[in-house]
């Protein structure tokens, strides 16, 4: 029997991180002490002057319908923090916000993507730039980039899968999952690269962007040969801890700007008035604000934390994350490894085992294209972070 | 020269309420006297209930991810709503949330039409309704209801435009953009018609059921041999005057909340969480709230107003709407008729006469599939109605 479901939805994976979560969460409500290191977001709240802007939006009754792209005094604020971080000179008219990072990613690919276009996704990849991208009908084509490269693609691997048919490249920096942060450099190779394929649009995610311990943001777009086809795209989740409220941002071609409001006007219009007049605050807000500063900073030291720590297992690999808050350790050389007569054969495999024997969430790599790696959120309190490597330890020797 | 821009989105249309509401707004910016009669929002303001309860959700930092179908209590709240107003029993695994009705539209779409599905449209309709189904690949049957039905298909009409190729009908009720409201006795003939098409779903928008002026509100997941296969999408937008803050909901079949809530989480993942809040505290308060009951009779009294003014205009023919906050009276007498040499072809030139020469934004009737009529918000002032309906019959008047 066929389903009623349409097609598309059918073949749409299932969220692994989701699950992975959820599964979590089931076991937590059994009363078992889980350490959760599956999650992608701060373990911060939300500044208070960002809160109480929200609170005084309220008061002043912006409740009502706002522009589908956002508020003007919203556009304005982020054409400010374009120049401001990164040297870009974008107009109002080539700004726009959504509902989260993940709605700009979606229009985009619903704007670009023809059925059939060719779609160039370094591998590991955040992963809903898989599903939209295959959503909206694109081919995937994925180029690996390992820990052994600290995960970053180089500029002949970028030329081999480039060609004709390619309509968008989609990348995040600092990268979800991996933390690996392209230096100035990197990026102008990849640059070179681009300007001989001059139809291919690139979505340059820099949501991570103040999460950085110590390599000079550059953004994409800041190469001007490239400026009129880079889609910048940002938010205030992750940086000023603002997950919940959802707003994410583009800067881009005017015409791009365009046909994604076109999109989004049908399907959400503008996002909450009041996260849009909290976000005013946020983005008023940089890398060198004092509770953005303090949030950074500890995050570098957990990086160091579990970055030691993990690295003095065996048999594992990983790299030292220049952003982000994730640790993306290559676990392959236990695949084939059994535990009471039960085979390890997969990420999959090992991230339950982890789950079931060392009560410790994190999510499997395939869902980020990279089958022998797990992603651990170093989002948590450095003592979970203590517990939870020494728990693995634990769970490891007990693999033959 | 092809363009960059995808098929889908280049055969979108342009949304003609925006595009009326931004004339206006230019029109107001050069210090004209612009009356406001094009907007589809409640001129009240969010009950102050609501927004403490917004206000306690930031103190308390509810402020990090939601469930991609919302927060547990906020579904429980919605199970409630469903049964004391609308006697439908859902369980909370049936219900989820999104950014407004728009994005439950929108997933429902995607969700269950494959490109060739017929999607069947009452009109007059609610713009996004054809651009949604038309966009996840679904051919659109129209099947028109003048004012002369009170803006209501007839099950002979129903019959005659389903069959087994028929995969999705989508219908307002209230509706927007005419007020026309089905009895009981006429959903039911609807439903015996549905019986005979077991393959069709059915999304029932109710986000206007409170404004309602006097029909008994019914549900069309009411009638039991419907309820596996319609889908009811409601919201806190038009009832609680809370369209900034975008939240919709959905009751239905398990299966279709699954689907959905897919696709939701990889585009945008949960609504605003704060937003989620202040939700469950409108979802408490029901039709017999007073500020909901302050705002159902002015518009009850505006609704009585604006349909005699109007009525008493020549040749122009109205019904009088049952419910939401719209009057949608035919105009076409008038095409054909000059002004200073300028001939009114069609609604949209009319509503730019309107705009013009009156200085009222209306929405010409092309964009809810209506191309007689146009549409005035009656969501203003008892003073601005009168005195818009006293310019527009001076406008009339010289037409020649």
């Amino acid at each position: 029997m066929t389903s009623f479901l349409s097609d598309r939805v059918l073949s749409m994976s299932e969220s692994e991180t989701l699950a992975m979560a959820r599964l979590g969460n089931e076991l937590k409500d059994k009363g078992v002490n889980v350490i959760n290191m599956g999650l992608g977001e701060p373990d911060f709240k939300t500044p208070n002057r960002i809160k109480e802007k929200a609170k005084k939006a309220i008061d002043e009754n912006f409740t009502s319908y706002s522009p589908v792209v956002g508020y003007k005094d919203l556009l304005e604020a982020i054409v400010k923090k374009f120049k401001r971080d990164n040297g870009l000179d974008y107009k109002t008219s080539q700004i726009m916000t959504s509902t989260g990072a993940k709605q700009c990613i979606a229009n985009i690919c619903m704007a670009l993507i023809n059925p059939g276009d060719e779609v160039v996704i370094p591998a590991p990849y955040w992963v809903s730039y898989k599903e939209v991208a295959k959503f909206a009908g694109g081919e995937v084509k994925e180029v690996l980039a390992g820990v052994e490269q600290d995960f970053k693609i180089t500029p002949q691997q970028l030329d081999e899968a480039l060609n004709e048919k390619t309509k968008l490249f989609i990348f995040s920096n600092p990268s979800n999952p991996t933390g690996g942060t392209y230096t100035k450099e990197e990026l102008s190779g990849l640059a070179k690269v681009f300007e001989k394929y001059p139809n291919v649009y690139i979505l340059s995610d820099e949501i991570y962007e103040y999460i950085n311990f110590g390599t000079e943001t550059v953004s994409m777009a800041s190469f001007d040969s490239l400026f009129e086809r880079v889609i910048t795209v940002n938010g205030v989740s992750k940086a000023f801890a603002m997950t919940g409220w959802r707003l994410g941002y583009i800067g881009a071609a005017e015409k791009i700007v365009k046909a994604c409001s076109k999109i989004q006007g049908q399907f959400t219009s503008g996002t909450c008035t009041i996260t849009q007049k909290a976000a005013i605050q946020a983005l008023e807000m940089d890398v060198s604000d004092d509770e953005v500063k303090n949030m950074v900073t500890t995050f570098n030291r957990r990086r160091d934390l579990i970055v030691e720590l993990v690295g003095n297992l065996p048999e594992i690999t990983c790299n030292k994350p220049q952003g982000a808050f994730y640790l993306f350790p290559k676990v392959s050389a236990y695949f084939g490894k059994s535990f009471k007569g039960e085979k390890i054969n997969n990420a999959k495999d090992f991230a339950m085992y982890l789950l079931n024997e060392a009560h410790i969430a994190a999510t499997p790599g395939g869902a980020f294209g990279a089958p022998e790696y797990i992603r651990f959120s170093y989002a948590t309190s450095d003592e979970n972070i203590k517990e939870a490597v020494q728990r693995m330890e634990s769970a490891l020797k007990e693999l033959t």
